[in-house]
């Protein structure tokens, strides 16, 4: 804080605005992007803008233990021997104001002096907010929700986890085209086929923990690890999370290499994600098997659907979900379509929870959405 | 024939070969695309190349009753006062040699003295079979296999008839990520979206003609009309079938506008589709329900899925299809995916029948494709 607020004033006059700031947000939200999808802390980018609006210093937080994304920058820009000093600091995630292993990013941005703050997401973390306001303090110019959509989106799962205190449930099901997730002998392997099984691990690589009922660890004695496509196992291997009263057997390739196992002798939905944020899990793929799937559906606690889906018919055999307490179709548990990808002959749905406006839209309203003359015809679907 | 053979042979050395002919080959199927996909007649393209392999005159087969696309692209010629003597004509399938209701089209091009013919596609029709082999007694060269694949795709559902002596079956299914047509209190308007409803009105246009279950007729008292997004009829009706013993109500919609009604009481799959070969059908669309769709499943009749899926759960209610007696995976009823299309927040997988050689594949051998780490671990899906 060497900074009277006048010179910070006469600072305004030349920092970068609009376009230019813009700009350097896309960038730092690839740049945040660069960093692990998992783990406890948020990705954030930050670049360092001199007053002609041109890029002198990037950085981005590479994990827990790592500096923060605005540390980064100015240790950039210092290694570059450029002053930090007067530049404006466009980073994705508003800077911290608490002491935690590195001490706050909004103090070091004041220190280092830097004229200006731009930010696309305010931080909703009750113990980390209040950067925007100390900065403001001192008299630096502080702009929020620049690519604001764009910044959310990147920070999905932290952002649920720390606004509501559990972790994002993303549910997998790889199920053949008439809903089934095995034969009626139990087998299941293989619904999908070698693509989408591929992209199951990716997937597994991204999260902080996968979870699966006691009745799938004990059935299918899985390894839940996050594999590559030659079968070597990815460096972040998230925990392993094994829901339900039965015990673990000792020779379970769950004890295997792999990620911690943790389990959790509960049925109750909210008391398992409470468990979870308790070991700062911020987002949990789940995993099956069906009871374990349907007590988070009916508990409304899955946030996102991936469903792997198969041409393949069953015609009989344990159906992904069980009695969800719906009995007639304007109750349905709808999502609403992220993304659609082909792998192989499988095809992945990526859906998100539908907004509370949409799930309890009644059946006739949805009608009514149609032309004039089929909505008319209450009695006629084909 | 005003031709003797010797002319005829002078005439091949000034045919165009090669890469013009392909050029023209996939003109004849362009054209040969604006056809009607129904009806009982192929669709068929025609393209005149002079000597030097310039296009000369078109033609196509705009349905029953109209001239087939060799005469088509002969009377184009002539309306253009060329003689056609001396062309070559490409044309997407074998010229026939029955006398129709336009008499052989072998003869057709004889008489109009064209120097050869390249063909896509074989006449498989035992009626209609011969046309290049009369072409050849007469020293026409002709040559079959151009472009095969792009002229089997195009012509797949008529193909399939005229080689199966039964129609090409299509079978659709909306359904909810768990494979459920109802919810329990029977009602499913609507599972999928409006877009994926209307692209399936666009497929009933298309096909010769459409069949439900009685019960289905029953249940949901169906039009089974091919309407546009502003509900009004489209030019082409297919016919509507209902199969089963129940009779069809006297007030249902089926007997309203819309395609000849045809009742069908039988239950034996060979029997239906006997019936519908009569009746000159090449492609029936199969809506349901779930009981006629098991049954043309189970004796293996489905040529093509259609699969409508909504991001959507309900947990309980009419699963799509029934027990097929599938009791181990490697015994599923697997398809060929050909095409997934996003419509709106649903998903369309069109899935073809695999080929014999997947569909008798064991559990085992699938799993020999996986990376040797994976084929290891043979009880390991998560
Ligand atoms: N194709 C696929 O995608 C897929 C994926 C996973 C599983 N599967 C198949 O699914 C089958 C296993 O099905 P499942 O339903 O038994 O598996 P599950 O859901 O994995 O396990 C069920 C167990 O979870 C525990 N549980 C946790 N929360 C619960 C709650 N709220 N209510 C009741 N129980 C709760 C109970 O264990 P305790 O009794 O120990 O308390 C229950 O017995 C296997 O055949 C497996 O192959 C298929
Ligand atoms: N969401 C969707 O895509 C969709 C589509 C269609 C239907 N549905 C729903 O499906 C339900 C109707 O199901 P459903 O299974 O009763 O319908 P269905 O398959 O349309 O009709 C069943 C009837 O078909 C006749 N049938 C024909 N071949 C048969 C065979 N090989 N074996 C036995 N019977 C044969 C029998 O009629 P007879 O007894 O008269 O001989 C049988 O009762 C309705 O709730 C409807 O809304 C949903």
């Amino acid at each position: 804080m060497t900074h009277a607020p006048q010179d910070r004033a006469a600072a305004h006059a030349t920092t970068p605005v609009g376009a230019r700031v813009e700009t350097a947000m896309r960038r730092a939200l690839a740049l945040a992007a660069q960093g692990p999808s998992y783990g406890p802390n948020p990705r954030v980018g930050c670049v360092l803008l001199d007053p002609g609006g041109r890029t002198v210093a990037e950085g981005f937080h590479r994990g827990a233990g790592t500096p923060h994304a605005e540390a980064a920058a100015l240790a950039d820009a210092r290694s570059r021997g450029i002053d930090p000093r007067g530049t404006t600091a466009v980073v994705t995630l508003e800077p911290c104001a608490h002491h935690g292993r590195t001490g706050p990013c909004a103090d070091a941005l004041i220190e280092a002096g830097v004229a200006a703050v731009h930010v696309a997401v305010a931080d909703p973390n009750p113990v980390a907010t209040g950067g925007a306001d100390r900065l403001r303090a001192v008299g630096i110019e502080v702009t929020t929700g620049i690519l604001a959509d764009a910044g959310e989106n990147l920070l999905r799962t932290w952002l649920h986890a720390v606004r509501t205190g559990r972790p994002y449930v993303t549910l997998k099901l790889a199920t053949s085209l008439d809903g089934r997730v095995a034969a009626p002998d139990g087998t299941s392997r293989w619904i999908t086929g070698s693509r989408a099984r591929a992209h199951a691990h990716t997937v597994r690589a991204q999260v902080d923990a996968i979870a699966v009922g006691s009745g799938t660890a004990l059935a299918d004695d899985p390894t839940l690890t996050a594999r590559t496509i030659d079968g070597s196992l990815f460096e972040h291997q998230p925990l392993r999370v094994v829901v339900g009263r039965r015990p673990v057997p000792d020779d379970a390739r769950l004890r295997g290499p792999g990620g911690e196992l943790i389990h959790l002798p509960e049925h109750d939905p909210e008391v398992v994600l409470q468990r979870l944020a308790e070991r700062e899990v911020r987002h949990v793929l789940v995993e099956g098997g069906p009871t374990l799937a349907t007590a988070l559906l009916a508990a409304d606690a899955v946030d996102e659907l991936h469903a792997y889906v198969a041409p393949v018919l069953l015609g009989a055999g344990a159906t992904a979900v069980g009695d969800l307490g719906v009995t007639t179709i304007g109750e349905a548990a709808r999502f609403t379509t992220q993304d659609i990808t082909r792998l192989g002959d499988d095809v992945l749905m990526v859906a998100r929870r539908a907004e509370p406006a949409q799930s309890v839209q009644p059946a006739q309203s949805v009608q009514s959405v149609q032309s004039g003359r089929l909505s008319r015809h209450t009695k006629e679907e084909i």
